[in-house]
Formats: C-alpha cells, structure tokens, sequence
C-alpha cells in the first residue's frame, strides 16, 4: 500500500475546448497540482530553498490514459498514489473520477515520474540529486506498510 | 520507414514557469498543433464535417518524456512520424530538437494515440470509428515504404 | 451597494512564468472563473439551455490593472461586484486581494462586460438577447439597496 | 503616426473552447507574443541582462475589447502599434484582422501598458526604471513621424 492523496476540482470553462470537453493538457496540470496539494498536506512545498540552492521537481516522464471525456462543471475526485519511491525520483500515480447516473466512473489514469533536482544559481543548471530526507520520512511510512 | 513532418516553434513567455523553463504541458499543446499542421499539409483537418456528423481525434493515451529543458526564445523543432495506423486509431511519435553550442540535442520525446470517433449531434456522444478512407490513402504510402 | 461574491484561490505552479509571477492572463482566467461561481451561487450557470437554443455569455469587454505580483502558493481573496445591469449585459468588477506581512493589499482590479447571447445550433452564430428575468431577479435586489 | 508590426496565427484547437470560438485570454497572450516578437524585430528582447540586473517589462494595465469570435483554424492578422512612449512605460495597442466571405474585419482591439522594470536578484523584487536607450532609439523614430 502507497501513500494516497485525494483532491476535488470542478471543471471550469476555460479547461474545455471546440469538442465541449476538458483538453487533454489539462489532465496533466491536474495531475501537477494534486502533487503539488499532497506536498503541501505533509508540510512540505515543491519549491524549497537550502543553502546548497534551490530544490526543484522537474517532470522527467509523464503519460495518460483518457478514458471518459470530462465536461463543464463537472466535478472530479483526482487520487495521488505513491507508486514508487526510487534514489532520485518519486513515481506517482493518479486516477480522474467522476459519478455519471449515480455511478463512479474512471475517467483517466495518469503517472508523473518527478526528479529531485538542485537549481544552482550561479550556473543556472540543474543537477538531479538524492531526496531529501524530509521528503522520504514523510513518504516512506504508508509505502511500507 | 513512416509518414513524418516538421514545424518550428520558437518558445513564448507564457510557455515558461517560475523555473524558468517551458512547463511540461506545452510540450503536449505543440504535439497536437503539429499534428493538426501535418493533417492540413494532407489536405485533410482534425475537425471534418460529414453526413453521419462530425470526425474528430480524442486522444486516447499521450506520454512525453522529457530530457532537456527549453527556455524562453529557443528555437525548437518538432517532428512527427506516424508511428502506426491502426483500424481506428493512429499512433503518432514526436521528437523536440533544439541547437546548444552548435549541437542538436533531443529535448523531449513524446507520443499520442488518436482515436478516430464520430461525434454524434443528437446524443452529444462520441463513437469510435474506423479510420476514413481519405486519411488512409493519405498516410498509407510513406508508411509501407 | 451591489452583489458582491468571493472566492480563495491558491497560485498553482502552472500559473507562474520565468518572472516568478502569475502570468497576467491567468487574472482574466480567475475573473471568469468567479463570474461562473457567482452565478451557481445563485443557482444559475454560464451555460443554459432553453427552447430557442443555448444561452451564453460572451465578453464583449475586459480590462484589468496590475498593482502587484502574485507568486506560487499566494492565496488569493477575489471579489465579484455586479456593477451595473444593462438591457443585454453585465458589467462585473473584480479585486483581487492577498494578504503580505500581515497587511491586505490590493493586487489587481478588473472589469469584465460579458453580453448575453442566444446560441443558435443551426446558423451556427450568437445573437445578443435581453437578459433572462431568472438572471435579473437573483442580480437585481442587491444591485438596488 | 507610430511604429507598427504584424504578425500572423493560425488559430490551434487547444485555444478554442465548448463554445466553439477562441477563449478570450488567448487574444492577451497573443498581444503579447506580438509584443515581443515585435521587440525582437528591434534586435530587442523582453527579457535583458544588464549590469545592474535583469530588465522586464511587467503589465501594469491591459484591456481588449472583442468584436468577432475567432474559430479554429482561422488565420488572423494581429497588428501592434506603439501608441505611447512614457517615460517608465510603452502603450501598444493591437488590432486582431480576419478575414471573412472576402472581407477583412476586425476582430478584437487590445492595449496594453507595460512598464520597464528592473529585477533585483538580491532582494527578489521589481523596480520601475526610466526606459533605456536602446529601446527608445530603435522605436522614437516612427513615433515623431
């Protein structure tokens, strides 16, 4: 069992495209603030600053799967799993909900592999470096288990 | 050998985030603008009018995995390749190159597979279909080579 | 004094730009954003369907004034003003408010005219019409007092 | 009479919305995309690296006022002209052309005021600047005339 995470979000106008349904890039920016949430939930931020410089998580994969179209107003349930935690980079999973006639029904399925990276400033370069370990204590107790 | 096709993009400030570099949904924004571009080159639109209604491209999976960062007034260059048609879908491969110090250097890799559906008015639903024969005819040829 | 509505956003990471700060159309995506929960507040939507067709709102005008940047996890208090009720369109001021070193300033005030039109699904084109009376009845006791 | 410079979109899918024309926070970005390629057309950046800092130029007012939809695939002019040169800030405005049944309309008409701004990396906070030279030499020419 994985560390799991759920947000709420209710699909605006501006998500929508021509087909009346959300555009697909929008999955992915959910996806980015439900990681971005789940960070937050345990005290800790996607943006933090050490003396070393600035820790970062850029994407290094992402995929999704669609599977039902969202609409206007629609209102989502958007679950993180902790999939994997690796040296470098945390592997997490999402899944798009939403009830239609009093049913739940798994609109998408996504996974975002996120590296931890060092921002130095004075080479404005980013070197991929170990997580931290306010990171891996807050997440490795609901992977073991 | 497959169908393949170029544009040339040069990154907006909007495209960039706090991080100073292009935000990883764009990199899918483009791959659908080059899609869309490679079908006009074919004479052919992603929104096409018929009498059973109207034939669109939902996506059905989307991945990118990313190995350099863009930034703000990079030239990038995309290339499509149609990857593999199938019955009802085409799978699509994009690569992003840009130039660093005279080198070029894949940025990102990513994929879509486009499902081919009719859009029916009066149930407002989206039906898969089998791919019209003015796109086949189109793509076929570069793709047997 | 006229109906006023409220709503708390946090800067999403996609929001940002390479500045560090909410890109400015992100304010005028907010603003709709809180014109649409305004009005299912008010058990009403952006989006209605009637017997001649599809009622929508339309901008005719918006404009917006930039006092201070917002940034990644600012929380931001954005407040509706219905300020002023025409024949075929609503006038709607926005201030958008974040809280520094324990003081409440003001980030940004925007206007946005939003006219009221009939879809029609066979000319395929909008036509302005007056305002529907359950939009005047829910808008118009505040707007008085 | 004032410097001007065109540039011309195609208008993507992804800009579009269920109503079936271009959001209205695209025409902004576009304004800007137009601004900035109009800078470069200068030999300028909006993004420079000076001795004393980084100079931007942040959005202190924008507005537009829309006149015609925008629908996928319609090919639109967008033309700038240097309304103003103040000295801490430039008005630009925009005008947004297509071209209908033969005829060439206005779709949209934008302003924007962006000041010029320079960033200080130690304190991490903008400062309004006079203009340097560079920018006022390349675009005081065609104002006078």
């Amino acid at each position: 069992m994985a560390t799991t995470f759920s947000i709420t979000r209710t699909v605006e106008f501006a998500e929508t495209d021509m087909a009346g349904i959300v555009h697909f890039t929008n999955f992915y920016r959910w996806m980015e603030v439900c990681e971005h949430e789940f960070l937050r939930s345990l005290g800790l931020s996607v943006d933090t600053h050490t003396v070393e410089g600035r820790v970062g998580w850029p994407r290094v994969k992402t995929s999704c799967r669609f599977k039902r179209p969202l609409r206007f107003e629609d209102e989502v349930t958007l679950t993180l799993t902790v999939k994997e935690l690796r040296d470098r980079s945390i592997v997490y999973a999402f899944d798009f909900h939403k009830t239609e006639d009093g049913e739940t029904i798994l609109a998408a399925h996504g996974e975002t592999i996120a590296a931890c990276c060092l921002f130095d400033f004075k080479t404005q370069t980013l070197a991929p470096i170990p997580i931290p370990n306010e990171f891996l204590e807050k997440m490795t107790p609901s992977e073991i288990s």
